[in-house]
């Protein structure tokens, strides 16, 4: 059984009324469990989060796009948050080997937006079809109005699904697969920034530190943090990044007060930790209980 | 939600048709998920394991008796494992939070044996009404042969559900309530069997280790192991166990070589190493992908 988050963005966070359009579109669809709803009136974006099976998730997701296109006009939108279009919609695989089930999910959600809705898609992330457009920021570039004039005068701009021409209202689409990503902070037991941003800068990716690790410095009330994105919790799993950022405060004399998990994680992050912290190499998901009732009843 | 294990033994481990009618009872409750089945024709005893929101599992659990005490017959059973009637019904919450609902779980369902099933019920563990039948060997003393001469003769047998006189062929029936059990080994990189043995004797509560927990030491092929079942994980945690033990080897030169655990535990079990092994003490269930799922479509 494959289970799928899917966590969109819509390009409206002020008119509740349409968000409750949209949110109504995914609780129409059976097996779909609606876990968050935020809304942001400066970026005027939202982000819905939902789970349940591939094909379920897959059919949520084409509705919500389909509210979201009925009633959001890019020509009418401003907000703090770069946009091209009604909706970004990545797919989320919550066990690591069902990517490959998930960027299917994509592809084939993307084409029916593109062939029911009318609206162009592009695939970014692990759904990309050009190594160019795996970065969902290179794929925005220009924003709506730019893509309205790129879309069909650069063919290097041309849509993965769809005619080369932004739908009138709602743009253009992007259609994704990713890794769940894991917030991780650890807060340190000093008052030295100094040093929080030192160990930040030591164990993040872009520096030469641990393989999909974003870090920064922050200085807390009373402590400071190591504030972390694991974009790949297989690569780099949250026993390793704590591992790291404690022997690097510890060689600075400073102990770990306290570490936390921001927001949801896949139980397959904990049973990488059981691996980990108790050397139980042999320990898998299909021995938690829970894991096991979900296959079985969804 | 409360979510509920139920393990029930019958007496049963050699017709094998009479074994497929009991499953076959658990399998007709929609949302009961059936996640093991064992027999064993030594002790002519079979354990199912299935799972469930506290309702399904409940009347599962009761069509389950209610099938083993239409096949199985005490006088004519024998087998090397004690028994004092057709089946043993543990029910285990999957959130220790949730112990009330499982004790209430098995009173409501051990009166409705009686009621139905003209089948005295005694309740034990966590569901024991009097404290001498906590442990469920105490509640079995005589078995089927003892117990049906004593259950009428002797107010202390007296059942806690039904008439006092056992069913003529299905005896009596226990039915209780207990924290899951996880089954935890720890191999040590030696040939040292002594050492393994003075570890468990070191960690088990029965020898002032401990709590909530049984240790032996065993030789393996080409290891020694802390062979362990935590009885309470919330009192004495994986993370614990492991701690333990790792310290008194290395005490003695000795590295633990790998550990694993034995057959199921709750999601619940994995947050607590959580929230221990990355002192993030503000993690919680909520938090894990898998378990919110279960909430919302359970």
């Amino acid at each position: 059984m494959t289970l799928v988050e899917c966590v969109p963005n819509f390009s409206e966070g002020r008119r509740m009324w349409v968000v409750d359009e949209v949110v109504a579109a995914v609780e129409a669809v059976e097996g779909v469990a609606l876990l968050d709803r935020q809304s942001d009136a400066t970026h005027n974006r939202s982000v819905l989060t939902f789970v349940g099976k591939d094909d379920a998730v897959g059919e949520a997701a084409f509705r919500s796009v389909e509210a979201a296109v009925r009633f959001i006009d890019l020509n009418h939108h401003e907000g703090a948050h770069p946009r091209m279009g009604a909706a970004d919609v990545p797919f989320v695989p919550l066990k690591a080997d069902d990517m490959a089930a998930c960027i299917a999910l994509a592809h084939a959600t993307g084409a029916r937006i593109a062939r029911e809705l009318g609206v162009p898609v592009y695939f970014y992330e692990e759904a990309a079809r050009r190594e160019e457009r795996r970065n969902l920021a290179d794929v925005r570039e220009g924003q709506f109005e730019g893509i309205r004039e790129a879309i069909g005068a650069d063919p290097g701009r041309a849509p993965d699904e769809g005619a080369p021409q932004v739908h009138p209202t709602a743009g253009a689409v992007a259609v994704g697969a990713r890794v769940p990503l894991i917030a991780y902070n650890i807060n340190l037991d000093s008052p030295d920034l100094d040093l929080a941003k030192r160990i930040a800068t030591a164990v993040r990716e872009r520096d030469g530190g641990l393989p999909k690790v974003k870090a920064i410095g922050l200085a807390l009330d009373d402590a400071v943090q190591v504030s972390m994105n694991l974009t790949d919790y297989r690569t780099t799993s949250l026993a390793a990044a704590y591992d790291a950022v404690a022997a690097l405060a510890r060689d600075a004399g400073v102990a770990v007060r306290a570490s936390e998990v921001v927001g949801l994680l896949p139980q397959e992050a904990l049973v990488g930790l059981a691996r980990a912290t108790l050397r139980a190499t042999g320990f898998t998901l299909a021995q938690v209980l829970e894991a096991r009732v979900l296959d079985t009843l969804l």
